[in-house]
């Protein structure tokens, strides 16, 4: 080994082959369609990640999240990861080993949530539905009553059953029994009305790559000052060093010290992404986007119901704008149409996630993707697909 | 709250400036500059994180990192966060709560595996040595008998001191006493010889933002067919879900299963940059690499000898190339030196790490950035900032 000759390897003459990737419509749950505007900006040379001028695009995320989340939560920063990056640093920092959990699993985040929350030493209660169920404040109530939890975990964008959950009245709810609220906005923000502080929500998170479109690989999320007093006086550490809330809240400037001090590098080129992505929102206004969501996505539902396809979640106001979800046909094998589509029109859509796969069919429109020419286009690749894909009844 | 009208803010008008970033030569520690070729790839339009095109573009991945460890590892991918996620990932996946665990602390590397380890509920063992020594198989032996850990940690590019630190023999000297190596080339990939298989080396990260110049938050990681069977032999589940290698080697095509599943969104754009980074380290070779990094620093060390610095390692074959460490000059404060040198000359050099500070002065030229003129500007800027920057003896 003194020789330090390296080996000749096949794996070698495999990477001299050049970079390929299609152009494709990604019409599914996400990633979205990053717009030019974005890509340029994650583009861009980078700079150090503990330069002044990174810091001040970090306290600019900070003032675009605190808009999209309507906050004013100084405990607002970005997480250096996706979703479940988010997801897994508030289960770490709000809740101690031991302590009595409640999550409501109407999908495949609550199951994610459950199982984080059970691997770091918590007691997991569930409130369950299948997907496309919801919970009404009275079963939430019972629920806190009984179990007694630290923390309450709602999906307020359940994207793998296309339900936007209603979430008012909920935090009230929980602080009544001392209890904090988490919820998960990752498919639901920019495309559904959701107000932080108005409505009471202790701990909020969504991902880069959804509405906000940007490449996955940041995920904003704000903790309120009730959140910052449980897991700022925490008797044992979180488990997670990197995820360690006291070392993140001074690396974005948030723990009133003097100094930043080095954790981990973030992402830089991700952060100035993020950032470009926050200000298209903060351009276009949270009502504007609220509305436009869902002014597109009521088009999309009357043209898939024209193809005389059953929308998955039947009450209109608990349809998530964002994504779609269609009953999967009969005489259709979900997979093909699928395949098919992606064959002939460059389309992404999905069918189900977790306790959804088999179910549903789905079809995204955030953000950038989020217009009635994109709409009619998927409507048409569907029209097409269900014209070549039907089954022979055998 | 049922109106759901947004609050209007003044964080909305504060995201209405554009993004700025300036330009400057990053010849600190990393993250380093990022070459066009890999902005461009970086900048590509996105497919989707479970298309079989990106499937193709990890597979690509995998064989680059393959080729850049020199290891025939299948249990080969890249960290969807920074070498901080690949170093928990490591202790998160191949210790159970109750083991043993020895860590070589000669800089902030050690010290933040030995905290990360107590956290996930390790007994830590610790060697130690101030800043700039390293450790003999003698003394590694000597702590395997005495501690039996499970794990021992050693840091092969230690960039807080400056120090490549010798590898040959201990990963047989590890095995002798049934524990496995777990090596961190995250500052010395590329730049310094290494050879995973050869050197019997159980798990090697290392970082996307260093000589490999991609920008930061992707980190290659392998692990042993030796490192496998612990991790997917273990009694409890690791305490992280996202860090959890069981989902992360089917998400990556290593466990032989048919299909991938969804584990979490990984970094598309980040990928992309990773692919064209390792790409061009396979173009150019590795052993052109190393002896490239080895002729750039030996013409700094050259340089700043010339200039009247002591380099803060005394021994040649012990200094990292690809991090140079400067004695902090006599009659001057290192920070104002920073200060001068990032002001006037647009170049970031950093100061010490964790327990280095104050001891050094840091230079860092690697990948993109490590060439003879790119030396020969931070010579310069050096001795401008030596004339400008001396304290009057009072």
């Amino acid at each position: 080994v003194s020789s330090h000759q390296p080996i000749n390897s096949t794996e070698k003459a495999c990477m001299l082959r050049p970079l390929e990737a299609p152009f494709r419509y990604l019409f599914g749950p996400g990633p979205s369609n990053v717009p030019p505007r974005i890509l340029a900006a994650g583009g861009r040379p980078i700079i150090g990640h503990m330069h002044s001028e990174m810091f001040g695009i970090m306290n600019d995320i900070k003032k675009g999240i605190q808009y999209a989340f309507q906050t004013s939560n100084n405990m607002t920063l970005a997480m250096s990861g996706s979703g479940h990056t988010a997801m897994e640093c508030a289960v770490f920092n709000i809740v101690e080993p031991g302590e009595s959990v409640l999550v409501a699993i109407n999908g495949i985040w609550g199951e994610r949530v459950a199982e984080i929350a059970e691997r770091m030493g918590a007691k997991v209660h569930t409130l369950f539905k299948t997907p496309g169920g919801h919970f009404t404040n009275a079963e939430i109530e019972q629920a806190l009553a009984k179990h007694k939890p630290v923390l309450f975990f709602l999906a307020h964008g359940e994207s793998s059953s296309g339900l936007v959950h209603p979430v008012d009245g909920v935090g009230d709810i929980c602080h009544k029994y001392n209890c904090l609220l988490l919820v998960d906005s990752v498919a639901s923000l920019g495309a559904a009305p959701l107000l932080m502080d108005q409505q009471n929500i202790d701990i909020l998170y969504t991902g880069s790559q959804k509405a906000l479109n940007a490449p996955p690989g940041t995920a904003p999320i704000s903790f309120s000052e009730r959140a910052c007093h449980k897991m700022f006086n925490r008797k044992t550490k979180p488990v997670s060093y990197l995820l360690d809330m006291t070392h993140l809240s001074n690396y974005w400037g948030n723990d009133g010290k003097p100094e930043r001090k080095y954790h981990h590098t973030g992402p830089v080129s991700g952060f100035f992404a993020l950032r470009e992505s926050l200000a298209i929102l903060a351009e276009m206004g949270l009502e504007n986007s609220w509305s436009h969501h869902t002014e597109v996505a009521e088009y999309l539902w009357k043209g898939l119901e024209d193809l005389g396809l059953k929308l998955f979640i039947k009450d209109k106001d608990l349809r998530l704008p964002s994504v779609t979800t269609i009953a999967i046909p009969e005489g259709y094998d979900w997979k093909e149409l699928l395949a098919y589509i992606m064959k002939h029109h460059q389309i992404e859509f999905t069918g189900g996630l977790g306790p959804s796969v088999g179910m549903v069919l789905r079809i995204g429109l955030m953000g950038y993707n989020c217009n009635k020419a994109n709409a009619a286009m998927a409507l048409a690749a569907l029209e097409d697909a269900l014209k070549q894909c039907r089954k022979s009844k055998a």
